[in-house]
């Protein structure tokens, strides 16, 4: 396995004249580059983004950096300069020599509010086998109601922020309780996102995900794999899921852009009807749009 | 004013046999200390602890120090080494020239499990215009149910984690608002802290906190403030405060290690009563306890 690259990008705010070139500073991954008093690590303050790489090719690279300026929006933190970030996510690609990568971009609110920021790239996990086998998930309450993003929006639902130790103390949860992976409920009942992934289920000829005007971030893999069941022929909507309208569901699975799709096999114990030839369809489909350039615009939210 | 002071921790995690004089290491607090792949930057994974230092003497360290273990298991984080801990508090507060301090100390999830920690002192900012004149404060939804910390204890309410970035955007909403505070409040109307600090109202013979099981911090500045309420005759009590009764309260203040006490003179646009000399009382009270030495011994939970 090859050694992870990063790029540091000094200053990663909108409105520098410094030329991207001067502003792009490769660093050695083992070296630190976050001081103590950075509110990055003080408090979580930042948002992040990440995405796959097959082939020298970042998938929806335009969809995430539009997706890291909000996110960087709703924490009120300074406008990003993405030519810049776009530029060091394809410096960090070049340096690397695996053909699958990983790349996470991070923009903290730093030091003195000087943001910091950076792109990491490591070889990509191999999930064929949670692709092929499946997980058992549980649902977990996520504490919030399916409207809090409206009502509450200093609790920054939706934004992907750097604050997420919920998010890896729901998944230590599902490990005590025998599970691979959650799935978050609103305290009013309905179906929100996994930790790292957005939820899609089947009801007979309709794919549904939940409606993202619940305070939860507007996946960029399930927007893909809508488009991919419904070149299959199926309804696809966006709407609230009641939680217990998953018992009768005809499948579900977890989609991420690293993972792009996994089966869920199992939820809270029960037995969930697993499509292996629809799971394959929607990984080839999946694939093929990371391979391919983006369809969508950047500035598009 | 003088530099800050740092002081590096490794390893932090219970059962070295390395002597602790070898664990601790100066460190340049402008070197940067934190790798990106560090669970304390990528998520949020840690947990903090900050305490106000005058002449040499940190205030109730012991109560600190057992605060952060029981946060760091709360996140299942390997048991720290507590005498190391307070070793490099010491070494910290001996480093510096100040004579009043603000000490942190930092333990995150680190890399591959391996904890990163520190202690990081700095000179203690000066909060005699708020406690003087006050803070006008907002009261702003917290998104969650009073009991959520008995429902659900994986969205970690009350451990003093490194995912504080709804703490800072709720003080921004507050900036929005022509306020300078927030005060939580329960989606079931009770309230809660702030983001920094813990609520203590009067009414009438009787000084009121809220029940500190209704998933907010255990304080270690309202423990003492209600000592010193009490060594003036007033009857203390830990329970539910429902926001309406704040309307009629004859005082409020946030108390926190590092301001003390700060008396809320608006709340939500209404004036509330101001009691100066009881707000004396309190700052003298909290003051002579900082001075003193611990009341409470660690592991008192």
């Amino acid at each position: 396995m090859t050694h992870p690259t990063l790029v540091v990008i000094d200053p990663v705010t909108a409105g520098s004249r410094r030329p991207i070139a001067q502003r792009l500073r490769r660093h050695d991954p083992t070296v630190p580059v976050v001081r103590v008093d950075d509110a990055g690590i003080t408090r979580g303050d930042g948002v992040f983004e990440s995405l796959p790489v097959v082939h020298g090719h970042p998938h929806a690279l335009d969809v995430h950096l539009a997706r890291l300026q909000r996110s960087a929006a709703q924490l009120d933190l300074p406008e990003l300069d993405l030519t810049a970030v776009d530029a060091a996510v394809w410096y960090a690609i070049e340096l690397h020599e695996d053909s699958e990568l990983l790349v996470k971009i991070v923009v903290t609110r730093g030091v003195d509010h000087n943001p910091t920021a950076w792109v990491h790239a490591c070889a990509a996990p191999d999930y064929t086998s949670q692709q092929r086998e499946g997980v058992r998930a549980v649902t977990l309450d996520r504490g919030y109601r399916a409207d809090v993003a409206r009502t509450s929006p200093w609790l920054l639902a939706g934004a992907k922020t750097l604050s997420y130790a919920i998010h890896t103390a729901a998944l230590r949860e599902a490990g005590r309780r025998g599970a691979d992976e959650v799935i978050f409920v609103s305290t009013d009942g309905f179906v929100l996102e996994g930790p790292t992934s957005s939820v899609i289920a089947r009801f007979g000829p309709v794919c549904a995900t939940p409606a993202t005007d619940q305070g939860i971030l507007a996946g960029t893999t399930q927007i893909t794999a809508r488009e991919v069941f419904a070149s299959h022929g199926y309804d696809t909507v966006e709407r609230p899921i009641p939680r217990d309208t998953l018992d009768r569901c005809d499948g579900l699975w977890l989609v991420s852009s690293g993972r792009k799709a996994v089966p869920v096999v199992e939820l809270d114990g029960r037995p969930l009807p697993v499509d292996r030839d629809l799971t394959d369809v929607l990984l080839r489909g999946l694939t093929d749009a990371t391979h391919a350039a983006s369809p969508l615009a950047v500035g598009s939210g």
